[in-house]
């Protein structure tokens, strides 16, 4: 089942970290057929795309308040308690990144500044399915309600108790119930029951993929582009193999298209590891989710930190743990990487529920590119100035030079105008 | 010339803010090609491409360190002077960006903070035609230095030694001569001479705007979606007739599909703008293309400064001048927007130039959703978590309980395995 690689050269290490090519189905006449239908036809539209795709009778479109009130109120009581737990803590490192602005004069005169606003009307999909990605929830609706999103719509074609909790626990305004592309298309073009949103976030299937990249070619922006999860582990001698087995795991239950990646400078930790993973393996209700994913894991033995430093730092992983000594140092030599967690106590899960960081990350190298999901991707920063007449003197002539330079003759003349 | 549309009711605003429908050229299978081209001959190609739509014969693809010195030693020293001068003050904004990255204790035990670090790789388009952007230069490759991208690789047809000035000043790795589709896929796909780059940033006309949402469906980050620029001012009776006509021909000189928008709460001001607006157009060089564009202007006569507020965030600007008493006050009440540009002696060019702030700004309403180029577009934020074993033991049953209530075993077993 394992595949190990020894100390490949530098020149193979872009060809290690290629991940399976994406397939981009063929479902653009697809989307376009949905899109088309939801544009004309509205509510009428997601009733009937349910009723065929998902052989759900829906009659209206939205939850009510009372109905989302009596399906949170069927949550577990433990779990009403972790998921609070969880909400405290994603609220408190999102709250922290709130945009501290502060004025610059720039020059005499010449005042510039930033200041961030929530960007009015976003959507959140979640899937149906196997998981109820309830804690996806949280990690996209309270960031959210810290930006000051006005309307924040929900859809999904899940019925989980604790997704209608978590939604009423962030402040959810609206919960849709309706899924797939249809759901997209709702939130891209509105209808008389959902808002048009400016912004998409969320998983889905390849349906889901597809009418989000769509949406995106029509102007609404989305969180970032999909690919299959992944996690990357780190290890020198200082690594627990049990410890890393299970982390590896974590990873290969989400699904076969799973990617699993571990680097290492001793190969004691790899072979126990090997060991540990088949161990653990046996009494996992997803097991074969899991042994499908490990074929395409690698596990790769490398001479030297320094070289998997480079390593990692070309495959981008969306989640990377380091089990090593120091591990902070080690941290400071990765550039890319959607989420790392740092020692033998820090396993991935904790970021995915409660530790307080985002789990929508980065996957499929595109961490060289793009960040995670935090407190910025619901919000857009606007820039300011108040420039008074002593200030427009300071500039004048570098704008004027400039611009007559580029041939904006009116761009001086705005100067111009204002100081004769 | 003039469209004067008086009291509006806020039902209409929606349609008020529609922007012309965005042209999408059907330009598929030209990139499709043109792609394909560079993927298979790689820097030939470009030679090709270069001959045949550009009339240009080049042979080596980059221009070399001497060539750029050569080139850029050209410019005028007055203009080199003003570059200097914002060069200064861009810098100086962009750097005030930084993120100040603090380590939050969440729950004993569980430390999480975030860092930031630079798109390794960045693109630089620069068109060629009538104004020469060396402006856009700076804009670009000065947030691309702070991050610290270490390859920042300029493409351009244009020649003006401005251009390469800009360059030099802002540590630009790599220049190539290149221009059109066939820039973008090379920066996209990579040639023997053009590094593959992980995002591209840069205006440009039909073909190069179809290129780069072609790159992006290729999984290349870009800065925004592209569309014609745009002011919008907002004036009450502080504002000057001469200064707004100056400001609202500084954007519609830029091209015939440029927006100008004027929102006013005083008839008088509205007036007199459309005597300065005919005054200042005699003496325009590029006076055809404005007069165009001025037919697609909006002078829109609001009752009160609340339903201009209400207007002028359903239009998202790009630019927005505020031409009013209190302008902060005003722009406290503006959650749609670009940049905002306070007061009578804050013309739009200011910012073009030289103020600090940035010029690559969100068009076509994408302000909703979008922010401005800003030091972010160039970085990536990773979290990063560090949890001792105690840190662990507190956050451990939530997640345990989360996990197994999303079906998701594995999860919890890296829990149970590090605590048992």
């Amino acid at each position: 089942m394992f595949t190990q690689i020894n100390y490949p050269s530098p020149t193979d290490y872009a060809r290690l970290c290629e991940r399976p090519a994406l397939e981009q189905a063929a479902l653009g006449s697809l989307i376009e057929g949905v899109f088309q239908k939801v544009q004309t036809e509205g509510d009428a539209a997601l009733r009937e795309l349910t009723k065929n795709y998902e052989n759900r009778n829906i009659d209206s479109i939205l939850y009510t308040p009372e109905e989302i009130e009596k399906y949170a109120a069927k949550t577990e009581p433990n779990l009403q308690k972790a998921i609070k737990h969880a909400y405290d803590n994603i609220y408190a490192f999102h709250n922290a990144q709130k945009l501290v602005s502060a004025k610059i004069e720039i020059n005499p005169g010449v005042v510039c500044w930033q200041k961030a606003t929530g960007i009015d009307k976003v959507g959140i999909y979640i899937p149906g399915g196997t998981a109820p990605l309830f804690s996806t929830v949280l990690m996209l609706a309270i960031p959210a309600r810290i930006a000051g999103c006005l309307e924040v719509v929900l859809c999904t074609p899940a019925e989980h108790p604790a997704i209608f909790y978590a939604a009423k626990l962030c402040g959810v305004t609206k919960m849709a119930k309706i899924g797939g592309s249809q759901a997209i298309a709702a939130l891209t073009l509105g209808t008389e029951s959902v808002p048009k949103v400016y912004k998409i976030f969320g998983p889905g299937n390849q349906y889901v993929t597809a009418a989000k990249m769509y949406a995106n070619r029509l102007g609404t922006a989305i969180d970032m582009p999909a690919g299959p999860s992944e996690v990357a582990v780190y290890a020198d001698s200082e690594g627990v193999p049990a410890f890393i087995a299970s982390d590896l795991l974590s990873q290969a239950e989400h699904g076969v298209d799973s990617q699993v990646f571990l680097v290492s400078t001793d190969e004691r930790i790899i072979q126990e590891t090997f060991l540990a993973i088949e161990d653990q393996l046996k009494e996992l209700p997803r097991r074969e989710l899991a042994e499908k994913a490990l074929l395409n894991s690698k596990f790769i033995l490398v001479a030297t930190e320094k070289e998997a430093a480079d390593l990692l730092n070309e495959y981008a992983a969306e989640h990377l743990i380091l089990a090593c000594k120091n591990p902070e140092a080690f941290a400071d030599q990765i550039r890319n990487a959607g989420s790392i967690f740092l020692g033998n106590y820090t396993p991935e899960s904790a970021g995915d529920y409660a530790s307080g960081t985002n789990h929508t990350l980065p996957t499929n190298g595109f961490a060289r590119s793009y960040s995670g999901v935090n407190l910025d991707s619901f919000t857009k920063k606007i820039t300011l100035q108040s420039i008074s007449k002593v200030g427009l003197s300071h500039l004048g002539n570098t704008i004027i030079d400039m611009a007559e330079a580029e041939s904006l003759q009116a761009h001086a003349n705005a100067v111009k105008v204002r100081l004769k």
